[in-house]
């Protein structure tokens, strides 16, 4: 990796899941990690010292959404997206691909980049590979990724063969087009659930000079089934010595998949955005905070988690969802995203200690439940 | 007062403000205070633990709304108001009058009580001043208040006059249902803006066993004019043994002015609910976060306060809420209880230094206008 940055295995269990370490210019983290989402400069609901108390390390923010609101020049102004978000960790900017897929209107994707409109007000946005580096050199964050043509599944095997060859042109653009020394940058695996194309696209990745390699085009309709199973085929063809990150996944279950694979890095808005709609996740399953059964259950969430959703009581947090109160998601945000962080480091201990194949086969059917 | 309580007046100024000290079964609160509205048992937005750093002592939790919603036999199951929302400090739970008067629909009012509509369901509910001390001493709270019958401003004189002796009638009526001995009971002056029916209902009460006095019925439509000299007609009749708290009340300069004119405690949800309409009090006057001069103004809020919010750029912010983030609500909730709780903390200092006619009128002025 460039200088500022380092990435180092510190083990591999025999499932192929490693314990690394990540070094940036704004500090480390321990991986597998898992990386909360800031989209528009704040993780929905909590501030900065309460998300750093949740053991968060690297917080993504959205570059699609932060060219549109507040604009990169607001952010580059600031000092960059930890210094305008107040965040002192490490940050990471998605290149906008996956929001010009699920997000933005009259989208249309050529080999130049993509044309769209605005989510927010309908005007006109161009973003190109060169674009996307521009921006997100101006954002600033420790990571950058790749411009990539996602496309949602299932799709025709030609848009699916196109779209990964595409990004494999983009990849060579933003790497052209990337100059700030203190900013990696990681290219993105596509190929839909064809092993072939995800191999091809992988070793042509493997082969540039890329920071990190991620592998998107996941999550987005596939199943876990077929997510797994994409996975597998892909992962061999990753290099070991640098970062491999998941994009966009996922529930916990995924996660435990994700590391057992040799995933090193997640982000996904699930534990933010079931935090806002009353579902805590759990180490004995999730836990629907509306749910009548609660209303006098003085446990909390779970009984032995730090956060400070888990200073109160079931019941209390119900009462906070049906009476509509902010403090019902707020709460239950900092529990699940505090659930994320555990979850990573029991995994991260069990690939220590060798034994993440008995671990991950503990957690897998209790954390799939309803907790009691 | 009972056991377990105590109030003593440490300083009076010249004006007639006092530093004092209240404790309670939960702790104690120096005075002049300011109590954060936790309607539903919950102040909007905001965890205890966040509260706490604000300097905030006392949390006040509504009778009408807590009795509708969870209903007052969960919060007593679960050990009471400050139990059930896990804050450790004193608590207070109004009596429902005014939600009676300001929210609730169909509201028939009569020498027994009142009966009235849910505004959640529309579910028939009665409230005499019998029910609100049976709810308030099962929710709890360290300070229950009289139920009284709150009249809009203007108002017809008989209505106010009716108004203000039926509230002494229920002063009674609550001192006799009222057999908690853990929890403190204040009566509440009514009388509109006459000053011979103010002066007749401090009298009355004065003579009851009340642990403390509230002035009740004002800023509900009367302006601040009319509120001072109302306060002024008030206070002279109110005994000087007992804390003197002034209901729903409201900006920085009308905390200025009670504190002159005597008054020990307030609430109001200004704080909150600005912060959540993008409106920042400051010492120096009132901040619109969402005002298009902040776009890249780099400071914080307010340069000395401690608040989280005051980490962050009011540029950053005022993307928050530009963006309908709700971290921007959330933190400039903080920033304005924190500015309220310090500026009785410098109202106190004042009283203690014998100045606070200097201090109040140093304030006053910036504090009315708008920020720079």
């Amino acid at each position: 990796m460039r200088p500022g940055f380092a990435f180092s295995v510190e083990a591999t269990d025999p499932t192929g899941a490693r314990a690394g370490h990540l070094s940036t210019p704004h500090g480390a983290v321990e991986t597998p990690t898992f990386m909360p989402v800031g989209t528009l400069a704040s993780v929905k609901g909590v501030d900065v010292g309460r998300l750093a108390e949740t053991g968060a390390g690297v917080v993504l923010g959205n570059t699609y959404h932060l060219h549109l609101r507040p604009g990169e020049r607001i952010v580059e102004a600031a000092g960059g997206l930890a210094a305008f978000m107040g965040w002192s960790g490490p940050t990471l900017t998605d290149s906008g691909g996956f929001q010009i897929f699920s997000l933005a209107e009259q989208v249309k994707i050529t080999d130049d980049g993509a044309a769209f409109r605005s989510h927010v007000d309908g005007a006109a946005v161009r973003l190109t590979p060169e674009d996307s580096m521009q921006i997100q050199q101006s954002l600033g964050a420790d990571i950058a990724m790749q411009l990539d043509d996602v496309v949602g599944l299932p799709a025709e095997p030609r848009r699916v063969e196109q779209a990964m060859q595409r990004s494999l042109a983009w990849a060579e653009r933003c790497l052209e087009a990337h100059t700030r020394p203190d900013q990696a940058l990681f290219g993105i695996v596509q190929g839909g659930l064809d092993p072939g194309l995800r191999q091809a696209s992988a070793e042509a990745l493997s082969r540039m000079s890329f920071d990190g390699l991620a592998v998107g085009g996941l999550s987005v309709g596939e199943g876990a089934e077929a997510m797994r199973a994409t996975l597998s085929a892909t992962m061999p063809h990753l290099p070991t010595d640098r970062p491999r990150y998941l994009m966009g996944v996922g529930r916990p279950i995924d996660l435990i998949d994700g590391v057992t694979a040799g995933i090193d890095m997640f982000d996904c808005v699930l534990p933010t955005r079931c935090g806002r709609t009353a579902l805590a996740f759990t180490f004995s399953g999730v836990l629907k905070m509306r749910h009548a059964r609660l209303i006098e259950d003085r446990r909390p969430i779970e009984e032995d988690c730090p956060c400070p959703a888990c200073r109160h009581s079931r019941s209390y947090l119900r009462h906070l969802f049906l009476a509509g109160e902010m403090l019902g998601p707020i709460l239950v945000s900092l529990h699940n995203l505090t659930m994320y962080a555990r979850l990573m480091r029991r995994l991260r201990d069990a690939v220590l200690a060798g034994r993440l194949g008995v671990v991950a086969e503990q957690l897998r059917g209790p954390i799939e439940g309803e907790a009691d």
